[in-house]
């Protein structure tokens, strides 16, 4: 039954998506919705996702979006899937469940915007927007200092004190990764503070190599030619 | 093991895990955590979930928190649970892992904010915030849109054209019920235009009686309450 992913890779949920199948041995057809372009927007592409965002997949009969409904679905539905990505203990499910829910109302509400309108707007044809800006800096660094002190702070090289990653590193680290649009200094005054943060950041992509690296080489690009303009 | 479920009635993913709890026959201490008295802020209770925030539950080892994390938790461990809350069939169950992931963008932050804000920060001590009610007014109404189009297009009583209700369903109604703290007028203007939507927190409420009227006793009564300030 083949595997369709729609996404495009300077997007964080869709490179975790496509970074997790290359991983995972998974076959896929990556299907490149060109935000920049404004594809995610078009009718074609709101037949697959009527949200108009990506990722989504198609495998067989089932039509799915949202990133961590993916990364489940597949840590489940494909047998090659090494446990540590999802837990079949229901006591580490839970805890991953818990981090990713956190995601959505924390990291992902700060770091998103802020990436947005403090750098990647004009790239949309939309002005920056200091205002907007400023208020998700607030929920960045409190997210990344939770990190910090709570979810890293079990002895371990992963969230929860894992040995191995799990899809919610997966999720959180390529959220984070999105930092690479800012300039240098501007990302070390929010990663800075927080070694533990760093660590695993570099923990993550050892673990997930040479798959993390190729999956964010557009990434890389997009930050060069940024630093260039 | 024993159970034990940190809430308030007052919050909305609070009566959703009780309710779930009841519906189920699953036995538990409920732990009120007074959020008008801020005791969610206590150093006694951020033992038990340092986010501060609530619902929270302890299940023998396990402290959990995310209303989300603790639905999934509970419908997996508890073997009385029917299959139909989070149903073992991997499409069924990613299908609504996208409804509940959904909703911490979409229907969480339209309606909690516009509560808060348009009627409910001064029983906290806080002044109304019109500018960020009418923000939130806008995410809630395209949130509810997209409910009555898209999760409630198929054929069915509930969400994705289910005949018995998910923990999806339990989530999001719950979440909704929340506008009972808004004067009639200004509930039909919000819920006037969704026939669908309305119907559907018919069938929940329906499907889940006599736990989930009993469990919004407090509501109705702070609802009762508020309109004759």
């Amino acid at each position: 039954m083949e595997l369709k992913v729609y996404g495009h890779r300077a997007s964080q949920p869709s490179r975790a998506i496509m970074i997790f199948c290359k991983a995972n041995n998974i076959e896929f057809e990556e299907v490149t919705i060109d935000l920049s372009k404004g594809q995610h927007k078009s009718p074609e592409y709101k037949e697959i996702n009527p949200m108009g965002q990506v990722p989504a997949i198609i495998h067989g009969e089932l039509q799915l979006f949202e990133s961590h409904a993916i990364l489940t679905y597949l840590a489940s539905a494909f047998p090659g899937v090494a446990d540590h990505w999802y837990p079949t203990d229901l006591v580490k499910r839970a805890k991953i469940h818990s981090v990713l829910d956190w995601h959505h109302s924390n990291l992902r509400r700060g770091s998103a915007p802020y990436i947005f309108n403090a750098r990647l707007a004009p790239v949309f044809g939309l002005p920056l927007n200091p205002q907007a800006a400023a208020e998700a800096e607030k929920i960045l660094i409190s997210s990344l200092s939770t990190i910090e002190s709570f979810w890293l702070q079990d002895s371990g090289t992963f969230l929860l004190g894992g040995n191995q990653p799990s899809i919610a590193d997966l999720s959180l680290v390529c959220e984070i990764m999105q930092l690479e649009l800012l300039d240098e200094n501007e990302r070390n005054r929010f990663l800075g503070p927080y070694k533990k943060v760093q660590q695993w950041i570099e923990n993550t992509k050892n673990a997930i190599n040479p798959q993390f690296d190729e999956m964010h080489g557009a990434l890389y690009q997009l930050s060069a030619k940024m630093g260039k303009q």
